[in-house]
């Protein structure tokens, strides 16, 4: 059976009318799906009126107790109860998930090396069969991207990583295509033109774009993990705007494709 | 089958000491269980450090759009998320559960009559088969006092209310025993002698007790609810401290057991 994952960056979440849209279009997509979002820069507005400063490290929060305390508020009550409210009322039945709820997706606090990124989680498991049966029970999971430890701890946890770790492994079940939602067309063949969307992607032609730098800074790391998912089982990652969600999903003529 | 819901409120979260132990008691209840939670203080004081006025009529909250927001983050997200990784911790699957989540407690925003609740929601629907499923895949689930309506908005509810609308809406599938735990031993026949509980109440007694005085207050309208939820089907309910949930449930030798 085929199930589309799809991820929402912080972009999305700052901006309601775009939020709202992708929400209704989201509820289109046929056949089971999850829901993987961001944070949003609500997070860092709210810690800032609660008189708690934001460090970021190459561009990664860095989370103590009192940051823990604000995106386990912000990420896993106001930014998901909200975007489950208004996906029922698109008549999808979602279930706002953090990977603590059915104990879904176990981390591990990361070790303090050079940096001590604080409560911040590396995953260790996902629990692919109690997922599984939610969506057999009619959900649509949405996560947010906070996971737990067995100490009893909330960690904060990257959605990008989130959303491969999940696609990876539902994997096991069903033909997953993974969907990441950001603000450009798809991955482009000219950084400088938006409208240059390279429709298919495979490993060899990204090595050939990379080479001649046409794919360049910020797209290598998403890339790599995104061909990671696919050599982990995912069957499609496809990259795509949140405005072109049911396109590149439903009618497959928008966004990048990438396949091996 | 049996199923215990539990009820806990706001002095029980107020108190990390008190939480951790309840919520080490509560993992060792045997057999299906539902944890319904009340806010307590941190809502408040949150707000309060957001520059947002809390105004209180009758013992409820007026719960304006940045006061939604406010308890949406609070109660669904800070207070849900910190008791399900603890339960983890303690070995009970829990899953964190607003009324939005897969649909299971709609609501109906409050009509503005002579005061002007807000974002209050008053339960029109509970879906039972649906809180069952996660019940039948090991699951506990654990409420924080919030709903939703049809116009995607998420609504601030009574915490007593959600779990008598959620212990008889499950009375259909299950034997519940609907436990209250508050900061006295059970229902006492003198208000002055906390010692003074009453093993077990049934409508006559209570009667008796309303008649002369002795059960007064507070007490009468959470009877009356309680005395409800058992003519609506819930086979029993417990009303006990917090401290003593185990020793009221599993062993029955604390707390009054209403009864009719």
């Amino acid at each position: 059976m085929k199930l589309t994952v799809v991820k929402i960056g912080g972009n999305v979440i700052d901006n309601p009318t775009l939020c709202s849209q992708f929400l209704s279009d989201f509820a289109q997509i046929a056949g089971p799906k999850i829901l993987v979002h961001g944070g949003g820069k609500i997070a860092t507005q709210i810690a800032e009126k609660l008189g708690i400063e934001t460090v970021m490290v190459e561009g990664r929060r860095i989370t103590d107790q009192s940051m823990l305390n604000v995106v386990t508020m912000v990420y896993g009550g106001l930014v998901n109860k909200n975007l489950v409210a208004q996906l029922q009322k698109f008549g999808t039945n979602a279930i706002g998930l953090t990977g603590a709820d059915g104990g879904v997706i176990l981390s591990k606090k990361r070790p303090v090396k050079e940096i001590d990124y604080g409560f911040v989680g590396d995953i260790e498991r996902v629990d692919a069969g109690q997922i599984a049966g939610m969506i057999s029970q009619g959900l649509t999971p949405v996560f947010a991207p906070l996971t737990y430890d067995l100490d009893g701890n909330m960690l904060n946890t990257n959605a990008d990583t989130q959303a491969q770790a999940v696609a990876t492994a539902m994997s096991q079940e069903f033909e997953v295509n993974l969907v990441y939602c950001f603000e450009k067309k798809g991955v482009l063949s000219n950084p400088d033109d938006d409208d240059s969307v390279i429709p298919q992607l495979q490993p060899e032609a990204y090595a050939a774009y990379k080479a001649s730098g046409a794919i360049n800074k910020g797209m290598i790391p998403k890339l790599d993990n995104a061909f990671k998912a696919l050599g982990e089982g995912v069957k499609q990652v496809t990259i795509c705007h949140a405005k072109e969600v049911l396109a590149a999903v439903s009618e497959g003529n928008a966004g990048t494709k990438l396949t091996i």
